[in-house]
């Protein structure tokens, strides 16, 4: 049994980590914080009433420092500054905001408008996709978790970028996500009767998870074309699907994906890769840590689309938080997972 | 042609109010107003966009008193220190909120929580329900338009309670309202992931709704048992249906409520009664001025249940208010609503 | 290890039962049936793809049989065609249909408009409701697993009918379901188009959980009044929220009932009783295998308001039958269940 | 007045189409039928209760030809056997099939699966689009109204194409649609628990309407490259909204775009072009015959994304159509459409 701490629990990324980690049969959660709200946890998040008697009080770096590992569901910038100092008591740290992932700390400020404070760790962090690299967080202090866009890009694309890398013209990524991906705030936009029955696009080409995406691609392979991406807001309360179009020189077919897809991700307990004609849908993996991916091609054999879902506040941010620190504790990759 | 104004034009029913106005063929809108915000009216309702040039400013009185009617579509206690002084200047005025419902100081101070500063036009305002005070409404300066669940309540109850007032054992109304009917909020409660999939209790037995219900129904008979009445928030954007219990100390069957009812509201444009055996349904009069009211009673005949369906910004906000105005300015009544 | 089967695996409580029983750690699926579809389990559940190799084929008894016990989640009247024959075999059954719960073949009759061929069992069946029938439930070889709304109103009633059963004057029951509770069909009521945005009442004082609910009140106590139940069809996937109007000749606070309701459940796994002012929410029932109730009384004492939510496929089905499972095979009761 | 009729009026655009010619000045709607069903419109669509008191039989040829305009709201290949006898009687038609869109009977065979029946007519028709065709409109006996697809598809791409249209390297259209598209039908997978939380891709590169969408643009120029198009199902009612990723091989800014747009737009009563850097939003156009678009550029000025949304029901069907029927008959265009 480890003992974990969750700082920022009254957001939907702390909340779902508290709610995975209960059921975790090696975890003991000793110590949840937030910095606008107290009190016992089911006054927070009354579903997990009669499941736990942790009560929530104000960040406190002492108490925060008795645990093995802390999830930092804050803010970006917030984490930052509190990261150096939980990693100075020797306390591991999954990090699910957006701090410690873009590698330079000048490309940080360009999409993330701040100053980066914590560039000394910013090198050391491990960035927390298992299935590209399990084997450094195994020995990670810092895991930068994947944003929940990239996580469903960088999975949909690392195979055909390793393999078919030299001949993609064009990466275009047309992403849609439910509404928690916006957070838990008190904003009009975010309002029921603004989202409801809506639909829209935002961040048009602009959105901070694209350096992240390029980035972690730019490692599979060099000379990949720059990424076109555009979110959108669905009327749905969890779930990324992204549809990636990608331009290639040279022609495959959908079954050349299938293999290679399944080859890659063979023993990967949480990317099902879909047969043939089979199309990804949110609500085969709502609720999962699970990563869909599906394929078409069309006739000429050189446009491919790939289709990526997830459950943005599980496998796109708590669910693969918890799947980091089983895999830098030792237990088995999947516990309290499934 | 007369020209209208609308105050509070950035909440749903000011914008509602609006986008019927600017259909009516007798209504130029020339003044609109709103306190939180001001510029043009599509950078605050882009659905309106192409279909008028109006700007939005803070309220002004010299400007507003120039409009034949202005409807007051602001919360409760603003509407009682602005209407005085548009009467003044000779203004018809239309007030969607609670101010002038209740007819007594005490019980707007009991319910409302302020004392009620505009006794003097207390008395004189008209309750702005047609089917029931229409040749009032005729002649009258101040409307006090109903509220929602009373207008879907006061229209189920009134039939009944006219003749079989005295058989009435007790009142149970269990409402289900969609989320506009909270207006348009800036807080985590009413935000897209808590209302989604959800649905709740609140205010039990508690609702300030309460009295406009008895009060109005006092006036048909006298002796009605107390209302218990309990508020629900559905995850719709529009609607309000509203399940009535009645115990009678006699029998009835639906047949013979059927009858009473078609007779009742015969005439009425607004109002459709279900006949034997079929219950509204909200998508039937989401996006209309209707209120549709059905039937059933149990095997004994003396439990009656009433069910009665609007949409809360149209029969129950601003499509009830245009109604209103159509009959104080002798256009058709259902001008600009069909 | 038990080995469990599930007939009727194609429809939402079978395929909810399987994925409950996928988690369970004392529990080996071996057998799965439908009547309307074959085939691997990821083509009728894909979201269930990685987490089982089964195949889905047609009702086959002597497979069946090898199960220490079955979960029957077929249509009624084919529910009692099939259980005498595994009931021969030696195998435990949990019936999720309505044909074992009514224990008389005449009631039987009148509600689910078919005779009834298993009257021998009928009688011999166990009610699955653990809080109530745990000990019963231990020796039994056939559950009556509970309907949904019998779930959430007899756990709700259960407590004051036991104190209170000779005060009590009326009880109405205005239900609220989500759209799964009406199964997976292929009609156009259900398609998306008419659910959504949409509220309605059905079966109105008609339908065929009144006179189970009647039924095991009457156990609690003699002589209450009849229950008057109105179902409504929520735009939701899944979750029921009750609320129970209860008129009683003697005055109560919300507090007694608290009192009451915390010492009745104290030792439940799985009720839930909100301290006073609080209401049950569906969000904090869906997904789980709880109970969720609530209080309110009014000025005068006497009109008692109860709210009470489950995840209708959950408590009010496959979660509760695998409760029922739990305690038949004398497993932790709450384990998979959490 | 002229006698309009509807073939097909149990459907959601056949409904529709009657909705909005019931409010309509100068129509009389004197004929509806359908296939499925008989019986007083009410029956069929309760919220238009009150407001027409026609009867809907099967067809009759005889009765439908008394009309001066028929609305065919019918399947494809079902239009094509009926239309030419009711161009024999001197009726004109509006279809809001497919059967007489694609020009060719070659291309109607591949993409529809069905011989063309009526190649006479195929040739005669005129494609409904105002905002092209407006002209030809006026002169047309037969009229193919445009699919939902390719009216958002066509008005977004065709003013770029007339000026960019040798610059267009590419062309990627990311569509999204309502449930309403799919018209109402009983089927699982359009179920509520099937669509309600979820979204995905169907028919990916592989849609009907992409030979509709490529032949209307090749009219405005030669030489465009292929379109790669993949629609999605959203969890909503109505709308359709479009991202559409352009690559060019000249630099452009979203400035040129915008006044390229608006300038080639403005006399259109139906279409509105957001300003820089606002998106249009399905809420704005959801229950309107308008067309909203928006515009964004990436920063080498050679990606464009546009983006477009309508009411797939309104602009995508019945809006369009009698928008087709004012200008045939030369009454205003935006009559009853606003």
């Amino acid at each position: 049994m480890i003992k974990a701490g969750i700082i920022g629990i009254s957001g939907y990324s702390g909340g779902k980590a508290l709610e995975i980690l209960l059921k975790h049969p090696h975890v003991r959660v000793t110590y949840v914080s937030a910095n606008n709200t107290t009190g016992r946890i089911d006054t927070i998040w009354p579903h997990l009433a009669g499941k736990t008697r942790l009560f929530c009080g104000k960040f406190d770096l002492e108490k925060a420092a008795k645990c093995d590992v802390i999830f930092l569901a804050v803010p970006h910038t917030v984490s930052m500054s509190i990261t150096p100092k939980l990693l100075a008591k020797g306390v591991k740290v999954i990090d699910l905001s957006g701090d410690y992932r873009l590698g330079r700390s000048d490309v940080y400020k360009k999409w993330y408008k701040a100053a980066h404070k914590d560039t000394a760790n910013l090198r050391k962090s491990v960035y927390g996709l298992p299935e590209l690299y399990r084997e450094d967080i195994k020995k990670a202090n810092l895991i930068a978790n994947p944003g929940c866009y990239p996580t469903a890009a960088v999975l949909a694309l690392t195979p055909i970028a390793s393999v078919y890398g030299k001949n993609i013209q064009s990466l275009i990524i047309d992403a849609k996500s439910g509404a928690s991906g916006a957070g838990r705030k008190a904003t009009v936009n975010l309002s029921f009767c603004e989202v409801d029955e809506n639909f829209k696009a935002y961040k048009v080409l602009n959105h901070q998870h694209v350096p992240e995406i390029e980035l972690y691609l730019s490692k599979v392979t060099a000379g990949l074309p720059n990424i076109h991406f555009v979110p959108h807001l669905l009327p749905v309360k969890h779930g990324i699907l992204e549809t990636i179009y990608i331009q290639l020189d040279k022609k495959v077919t959908a079954k050349d994906l299938e293999t290679l897809y399944k080859r890659f991700y063979k023993i990967e307990p949480f990317v099902r890769v879909k047969s043939s004609g089979l199309q990804p849908e949110l609500k085969d993996v709502v609720g999962t840590n699970y990563c869909d991916i599906g394929f078409a091609v069309d006739a000429k054999g050189t446009m491919v689309v790939i289709t990526s879902a997830i459950d943005n506040l599980i496998k796109g941010a708590a669910g693969q938080a918890v799947q980091n620190m089983n895999i830098m504790f030792d237990f088995e990759e999947n516990e309290g997972l499934l």
